[in-house]
């Protein structure tokens, strides 16, 4: 038997989701009220025992309102308690067995202290990587050493370059992992030490960013060796190892390097416009929750389709307020090409980090030369 | 400059995708020839060192044909060092960039012994889980410890009448996870306790599995605990902590209990069917390598929208040959109702698991009752 009643000591406090809801509108407030459940207590609402877990722990419908043709926005709030003070369990409530229905998108989380207390966020935010940089007002530029099969002298050699022309941060190419062609720790090594060279002859502060993703258990090791090495920050894939991993690699004093997340794998999410996860919150919002200095995804009219409406939001919400959780660099790449830099100013203004890849080598065969105007380019705008 | 010229020491082996493709046979064509540049070295191939790189690292595309109308498949393969022996990388090549990009979806993995070997699979398998239970033949039954807000005291009792009542698995909900209600360890001490108890009295082999989803860091240690309190598996969402986790913990011999996957917050893969992973590949396949031997999904029928043939990718795809990775088992809930046991045996045969939640408090108030009338259902199946 159930006892029949449950009263629980809660303090009140509640996060809230916005959910993006699709069909007639009977269809969507049946919907959000199967929210209400389904993320929370999963069990038959008539069966529920009297008292706190009817009232306070299923989730509650704030508001509920027509948005456009058959798409409804349902504000459902829930206990601050549900989430157990924990990420995944905070994921788990917001989305995690809802996202396995169709028609249900994540637009938007407002998270009161209670939550936002889980979270440091990025250590470094923007103002951070401005001084780490020494460039408090202009955009920045980034660039990633790749293709994969080059070896670990080879990848220092370009890096080398880059860091002389110019270039602000370099990153691993995402797939860079720990492949025979070019092993973890020798590659770091040798970059890190390229890059530092670069630093000393042009009294520029290049930041090296070395992929630390790899098996659990593993990247607090490898984000060790990176630190010894002198490498300048770190690249992670929250999508292929779990957000929280980021978050406990950002937290740990030990480290304290910035941290650049890439959006590998996690295209499902946002992929089509009825279900998953909005750009903004998840590139955004959770991106900057796990403590992500610099937030990577791809480019409006690059060779992805992320449009120049998503990148605009992907770029509020790296600054929506949240509590003391700083802002975070929007790092658009993905196909960018010179003259693509104009419009990219427009939507990001000066608060963004331009990530070129294919581009920095279709100039010619200098790449000294053709950071440094890239890096001109930047300076200008 | 880049090298003009690499050669790489490969083995030759390659793992291969299958991959559907969506839009006309043009567009599907120079997707697939993107994709073979996108997962490996995301460089202009025009401007890619001569030799191992550009013939050995980038995908190759082995075969592409259509399958529907507007609706092409697409093989293709990777060499086996591009995974780097990491399950993380490995997700990478299959679907990492192009999970940004709409209209592919991943439809079979086939992987070398040289991929294979990273793997150890599910530590107990479908004849594992039998030899446990003492269950050799017949469908097994399973349920769920909720709804959250209950003390862990309540739950124990809960899982005592499961247990008396023939229960074969009782888990955790995934959303219980150390919220105050119910903390961690006291709820995994009182529920295993509970379980064991009935099992002395009834001579029954009930398995209590508790859900460790949980920070990063914390999980072994969880699992530790769960295995010193006397439980007899463990329940993980991978989606919320990422897949690798399980694997490490399933590959952990101080361990050594049975895994169960749980499915939230990764329906983003499949909800529509022109992007993402294909059931089976995520449900069967890819929680296969991660280590579960049991894997949950939402049947056919119930509240959630799988389709009756994408349970059956799921059920096939847990037995699909992978080397010396064994089965693992399907265990379809979430809304089951008695009248859909008989459709369900029809799908599934008796190698299934049956994960019954609400409808077991419905038939009426004595629990104990109620779990013996099902279990009494499933032996006659």
């Amino acid at each position: 038997m159930l006892p029949t009643h449950v009263t629980l000591d809660l303090s009140g406090e509640r996060f809230t989701v916005t959910y993006r809801l699709t069909g007639d509108e009977d269809e969507a407030r049946i919907k959000a009220k199967a929210i209400c459940v389904e993320q929370t207590v999963e069990f038959p609402v008539e069966l529920l025992p009297a008292g706190d877990i009817a009232t306070e722990i299923v989730g509650r419908l704030e508001s509920f309102e027509a948005v456009a043709d058959k798409r409804f926005e349902a504000v459902i709030s829930y206990a601050a308690e549900t989430a157990s003070c924990e990420f995944p369990q905070l994921l788990n409530v917001v989305f995690g067995n809802i996202s396995l229905l169709p028609g249900i998108r994540v637009e938007k989380l407002e998270l009161p202290a209670a939550v936002l207390d889980i979270f440091q966020g990025p250590r470094f935010g923007r103002a951070g990587i401005r001084a780490l940089l020494h460039a408090p007002h202009r955009p920045l530029l980034s660039t990633a050493l790749k293709p994969m099969g080059l070896s670990a002298q080879q990848l220092a050699d370009l890096a080398y370059q880059f860091a002389l022309g110019g270039v602000d941060i370099i990153k691993d190419d995402h797939g860079l992992s720990n492949q025979m062609f070019a092993p973890f720790q020798k590659r770091v090594e040798r970059c890190a030490e390229a890059v530092n060279r670069a630093n000393q002859e042009t009294g520029g502060r290049c930041l090296y960013m070395p992929n630390i993703t790899a098996q659990a258990g593993d990247l607090t090791a490898k984000a060790l060796i990176c630190k010894e090495s002198g490498a300048g920050g770190l690249l992670m894939s929250p999508g292929l190892t779990g957000l929280d991993i980021m978050r406990s690699i950002t937290t740990d004093d030990r480290i304290n390097l910035p941290m650049m997340s890439h959006p590998t794998f996690q295209g499902s999410f946002v992929t089509h416009p009825d279900n998953g996860i909005a750009h903004g919150v998840l590139f955004g919002q959770l991106t900057r929750l796990a403590g992500a200095d610099l937030t990577v995804y791809p480019n409006f009219g690059g060779r992805f389709s992320f449009t120049r409406a998503e990148c605009q939001q992907i770029a509020q919400a790296t600054a929506l307020p949240m509590g003391t959780i700083k802002p975070s660099f929007p790092t658009p790449g993905g196909g960018m090409r010179l003259e693509s830099i104009p419009d990219m100013l427009e939507v990001y203004g000066r608060e963004v980090v331009f990530l070129v890849g294919g581009a920095l080598y279709r100039r010619g065969p200098d790449l000294v030369e053709n950071c440094r105007y890239f890096r001109a380019l930047v300076e200008g705008a």
